[in-house]
């Protein structure tokens, strides 16, 4: 099993550490927050300083997993060594293959996103089990290194997860609907609702207590999150905008909400149902990473909803939707 | 204890029968459901026909809970007997107010409204419990008839609630931004999603499940809901179209989303507070049913966010906020 370097050890990159370690992998992280090395060490982590940490990387030809806010990728990047093994669990995935091919361009990168996370922050928040049964996206751009997106794989199924092949740029639109979005309605959502003052505050109940949920969240990390992702985000934006506008006109003029609230029903059926064939598994398929069309074949099979479940040497063992 | 009889035997009437006879009361119901009507008798509860139940009503001087969704609901008070002790638990208060002033005005009406409720409906879904802990609004109009209302926060004491009074109206601004904003807001959410196929829906994680949850209610209750509070509603989907346009400007020309996910945050840390708060208790007052002003101090307590938590005799024990 590969080693694993973890640079960031916040919620995410503190618990994709102990996923590693927990899977028998030789692991070792590097942070900036002298908050989060002491209690990562004081569970018994190494910890070294970015440079060494990076350094025994390549020494060791272990994979880095770069677990930083997005405002702080480029610096951590500017420090990798040549033709080290490096992923990320970024939460846009378009802006840091920008940043590695500007910044990295010899590192052997393929990106990923683990879907997972609560609305606390920092190594205390994490745990190994962060991740089970989550999606984790691995970039299979045309181009990628099968060898280290094998890695990655390698890494999220350890940590299980199943994961989701894509690009970048589909995945950054995905995410600005089910997740950046999300945030966005959730703040303005808060704020209307507490527009109204004590009365509504104390009137709130369950529709309100989750549609505000991820307001409580760190609003710098949210704000990166989603100013991260801005082209993507202001087309989901505009989407709501148009849907939201559209429910408006129908209630002023007809006093009708049925198209929206049909609509919506429906969409709601959809994830469920959706979960549900993900969770029973659809048909088996493998895909042999030497073979030509491989990631070609890898991004058809994560755009109908399929997910990698399993690895055997070079093979990828997939369910269908 | 005064008896009681609930019309509509849905997730909440059917929860306010079971409260009441779980607090030793004497009671019975009626519905139009024949699923709702066999369920609520295999588990040895009295329903009769309406037009029975409310002359059982009438002359054992029992307080009337109508629970039927809105469009029903006149249909119901062309039935109710004069001099009745009416109250309702329909999710608007405005509406219900109108119906009984025009078609069952002899009734004595005090209107009410249990917060809470699950994305599932009918007798089956219900549970004495329902109501535990939640906030039951009580209007307390000016010319309200104090004994019934003491009646109203009685029933509502006994199903583990406390008490928040306040007027038709502002219930019915209140819930538009807490309750039926959020339904609009998940509908759009769902759709905003979906729209993303099943990569999208694939990727979703806990941010998109909580924001879309209630978009798996029955879509027609939550269309009655949300229609029926239309000019209140309206003012809150303006207010979150207004905000989530200046969230889309601002990304667009700045990129930034500092004031909207701050404010949203803070929003949502007063939510936390007036819960907490809630919980803890304020300042102990009482406040005397026959005394003058004393609907007047009613409202203003729940204005300020605060409850009723105790009735003894005609006086009502209170928590300020």
């Amino acid at each position: 099993m590969r080693d694993v370097c973890v640079v960031g050890l916040g919620l995410i990159g503190g618990s994709v550490l102990r996923a590693a370690a927990a899977a028998g992998r030789a692991v070792w992280g590097a942070t900036a927050s002298a908050r989060d090395a002491d209690a990562a060490r004081a569970e018994g982590y190494d910890v070294l300083a970015p440079d060494a940490a990076l350094a025994r990387a390549a020494e060791r030809d272990a994979l880095v997993v770069v677990a930083v806010p997005l405002p702080a990728v480029e610096e951590v990047l500017r420090r990798v060594p040549d033709g080290v093994r490096l992923t990320d669990v970024v939460s846009v995935k378009g802006p840091v293959a920008e940043a590695v091919a500007r910044v990295a361009p010899r590192a052997r990168y393929v990106g990923g996103h683990p879907m997972a996370g609560t609305s606390a922050s920092g190594w205390a928040a994490g745990r190994a089990g962060l991740f089970r049964d989550a999606a984790w996206v691995v970039a299979a751009e045309d181009g990628a290194d099968v060898e280290v997106l094998a890695d990655v794989v390698g890494l999220a199924l350890d940590a299980g997860s199943h994961v989701v092949p894509t690009t970048a740029a589909e995945h950054d639109a995905a995410v600005a609907r089910i997740s950046h979005l999300p945030h966005v309605l959730a703040a303005v959502l808060a704020c209307v609702g507490a527009d109204g003052g004590p009365l509504a505050l104390a009137l709130a109940a369950g529709s309100f207590g989750d549609g505000t949920r991820v307001a409580a969240s760190d609003p710098d990390l949210v704000r990166a999150m989603c100013e991260g992702n801005r082209a993507a985000l202001l087309t989901a934006v505009d989407d709501a905008l148009g849907r939201l506008g559209a429910a408006r006109g129908s209630l002023a003029s007809t006093g009708g909400l049925a198209k929206t609230i049909d609509a919506g029903h429906r969409a709601r059926l959809a994830l469920h149902e959706a979960r549900e064939a993900g969770g029973s598994g659809g048909a088996a398929l493998t895909v042999d990473l030497a073979s030509p069309g491989a990631l070609e074949a890898l991004r058809a099979l994560g755009s109908r909803g399929g997910r990698v479940v399993g690895l055997n040497g070079g093979t990828l063992l997939a369910r269908d939707s």
